[in-house]
């Protein structure tokens, strides 16, 4: 079985250098870190990689950054590749191992701007963080976005909680409906390529 | 922000290569597509990559054979490493686009060798495939295992219908749990070692 492809590969976008260059490698104030992750989610739909989304990876209990992510479905060609997937799998790439949670290593948050969708949030639940930060879990993001993010259950930050994930909620809420809004204006401005599961972009 | 990783990659195993040498690009047989998933699964656990799990995506009709997956989560140190997202993204790779469900190309099908988790669950949704083989679906992988799937709804199937993704089900069912059973008794006699998402390898 010859030519079928050995490897793949995710890279952040190169506008993330520029972005981050004047960020400190430790952000103590979990508000500001909220406040760094819509700040990539806004510019990364402006740039073409993806969808409104980031996440970052961070040292829960001092604040030092780990990883950023951004959603580079388009970018790299990936459908896999949404921001939380690529923060925790460069988070594990900088600690050296799969699990976040192991021994020996301080505790890890993956903070996000909204509720992953169900692909996401079995990557949160696999990856060894203790907590998960969100900006929000309601209806407003497929509503505005257009996004489906799949099935999950009425019970699904409980069985986060089960498995030793804290989940906290509604942090900067409104700044992440913002992007969605701004995103969606743009959608129906023809201004942005519209990508989802069904079908290629428009 | 120096220092934060800007990449991760994921590869095959050397090892698939071998396995590989003597099997056509196309199997039209859906028997033999899933006889072959089941040997990788197989192997994939005794070579100590992962999980005893394996997956391949191929066009529907003519079973040319696109990409091949198995968890490599303990090889690449990347957590949602699982056989379906690595056989996935590498067809994406392959076809050159996030959407295997793209105008232009043929249908493609992920056949895996159970149940996909809650991650690989919402990766199959997002990734273009119309038809998803499984060799069976009941609890006997997390019993036989010990791995967790995380939460899925009763309506898992109908979820993936609805979004125009064909389930068919129970396909060499008993060579799956043969596999399983085979890790089990590994598991068992300490000759593997065991990870899990809430602690490192034992």
């Amino acid at each position: 079985m010859p030519g079928i492809p050995r490897e793949f590969r995710v890279s952040l976008p190169a506008w993330l250098d520029d972005e981050l260059a004047a960020v400190p490698a430790t952000i103590p104030d979990r508000a500001a870190r909220m406040r760094l992750v819509h700040r990539l989610a806004d510019r990364n739909w402006r740039e073409g990689n993806g969808g409104p989304f980031a996440a970052l990876v961070a040292e829960q209990d001092t604040g030092r950054i780990i990883s950023v992510g951004v959603n580079v479905v388009l970018a790299s060609g990936v459908s896999a590749a949404h921001a939380e997937i690529v923060a925790l799998s460069l988070a594990q790439t900088a600690v050296g191992g799969w699990d976040l949670g192991a021994h020996g290593l301080p505790a890890h948050e993956l903070i996000v701007n909204w509720r992953p969708c169900v692909q996401c949030y079995g990557a949160t639940m696999w990856s060894g963080v203790r907590r998960l930060v969100i900006a929000g879990a309601g209806p407003e993001l497929e509503d505005l976005t257009t996004f489906d993010e799949g099935p999950l259950g009425a019970d699904w930050a409980e069985q986060l909680e089960t498995r030793g994930i804290d989940v906290v909620q509604d942090q900067l809420r409104d700044e992440a409906l913002a992007v969605f809004r701004a995103y969606r204006e743009a959608l129906d401005a023809g201004e942005v390529a519209v990508y989802n599961p069904r079908g290629e972009s428009e």
